[in-house]
């Protein structure tokens, strides 16, 4: 024990509608986890105490919180040099949250934060596909487009704690094109995301009367899975919104790999459940994309993390980092 | 002497007609300075030869090869890792051209060679505006458009030696958009580079009527200089020519800080000349198309080495971390 007194990690994925935390061994196995209600906190100090509480169980059946080397969390906007959350639209708690400071003095072990796709990369690079590489780039598809930078090993935070925002750069300057939540127009979001899918889906459906098992869900209501269904099950249109969807990130793929001339990519979350309904014609406008110098360099993947347990393995893995 | 016994590096700026080689000093003075034509060689190790035979008088007035301390070469399609120089389109020499090695033997002291942009990142950290940065994107605009991305300090060189390719992100991803060198369409260099502006003047005087001195010049040999002699003397059109190329720029740099977001854009090169035509309306489109979170962070600054020299510094200042 004298060599490895302090075996575990604990990570915390902060969502916005829940908050799970999870102690994790140095092979990325979940030895315990819990949850907690983010909204059900306005306080983040009552949220902090809820937290610990919830944990406690779950500590003292590893030994106790000595055993454990440190804490990361993945949370929207978060900055790691300042280990604070930064007016996160979908958070309750406005302006600066001193997150980090506030486990620390809770817990009395050191705690890392950043974004909840950089935790990703980490745990990719940590214990999933990305392991052994030192430049790749992960991208997370869910409610939005998130991504993390790995350059030479190490996250890129770039000069203000925020870099690696790309989802949103613009795919469509045309006049008009889709607003996106951060503000813009025409954001790789605005296509490539869950929500992004479902407004393709809608477009498609209203400037066509071809039939498709989509028109029998309320417009509104179509998500990123009904299309995947669908597809699976045949339908053209369905099909199409996928291979519309991999087209717009294969070529802000391409776009990527001229920054940093990754040796992959990593895909995340909801919309890889797609499999080669997306990542055929991802792979396809990349190669037709990408700079015809790095044709063939970079892999396209998909995240060896389970997609429950991935975002508190990234977490964690910024523990051992500490 | 004995803790500075080498206190100078050689700079080597290899274009596709002349190559420019320089002893400079830790401060970034140029001591001596001699030229080659490249296209005299088509066999490589004659120039190699010839290069080494120009430099000797002024390698003899700082005391010999024994005061140096390596080389630095920027070069087109240079790579860091292999020190080669890889099928480059401007150059006679095919195929893959060990030219880090080859001076390496003829002068018995350590070479690094990078692509131009690189070099010019890394002078600009060492003698320039970014002294001091450790996050900074450098883009450099002549007849293409290059860059050089620093990240915590350190040039990207990605997984393969080849990152940093700015110049091929889309930014006009229409059917028919301008074809570039590289093989795709729509790439930032057919717009923000010399040539892509003298495109932009020939496009705009096809398509109107109105009056502009650039009417006196046969359209296939319009400039970006002329462009820019014309904006100074009050010509509309020509004003409009550097507004389009600022406003194409500053929406390229917009995406650039979604990737790293850095302290600052270094812009280098003929372009730059045109001063506030191009940088007014890079600015505002930057700041109109950053992701809302990031405006204001990132200063956008012309480099403050002069032309002639700066390339060759630029390479210099490699020899340093050898």
């Amino acid at each position: 024990m004298e060599n490895n007194a302090k075996p575990y990690v604990i990570g915390l994925d902060l969502g916005g509608t829940n908050s799970v935390f999870g102690i994790v061994d140095q092979r990325g196995e979940i030895k315990g986890s819990t949850a907690i209600k983010t909204q059900a906190y306005p306080d983040v100090n009552d949220y902090v105490k809820a937290g610990v509480e919830a944990m406690q169980p779950i500590i003292d059946v590893i030994g106790g919180i000595d055993k454990v080397k440190g804490m990361g969390i993945g949370a929207p906007n978060g900055c790691y040099y300042t280990g604070t959350i930064e007016n996160a639209a979908n958070l309750q708690w406005k302006g600066s949250i001193p997150l980090a400071k506030l486990f620390e003095d809770a817990l009395g072990i050191p705690v890392a934060l950043t974004n909840d796709a950089n935790a990703a990369a980490v745990g990719e690079m940590t214990y999933g596909v990305a392991r052994g590489m030192k430049d790749f780039i992960m991208i997370t598809l869910g409610t939005g487009v998130g991504s993390g930078i790995v350059i030479n090993g190490q996250v890129v935070y770039g000069s203000d704690g925020f870099a690696g925002e790309l989802g949103h750069v613009t795919m469509d300057r045309k006049p008009g094109s889709r607003l996106c939540g951060c503000g813009k127009h025409g954001c790789l979001e605005t296509f490539c995301s869950a929500t992004g899918v479902a407004r393709t889906a809608r477009e498609i459906l209203e400037t066509t009367d071809r039939p498709s098992l989509l028109r029998d869900i309320d417009p509104k209501d179509i998500t990123s899975l009904d299309v995947s269904i669908a597809a699976e099950k045949g339908d053209e249109i369905a099909k199409e919104i996928y291979e519309f969807t991999g087209e717009m990130l294969g070529a802000a793929c391409a776009d990527f790999a001229a920054f940093s001339s990754p040796e992959a990519f990593v895909f995340f979350g909801g919309l890889t459940k797609a499999g080669d309904l997306l990542m055929k014609p991802l792979q396809k406008s990349y190669d037709e994309n990408v700079l015809p110098a790095f044709r063939g360099h970079a892999k396209l993947l998909i995240s060896g993390l389970s997609g429950a347990e991935a975002a508190v393995l990234g977490a964690s893995a910024l523990g051992w980092e500490l």
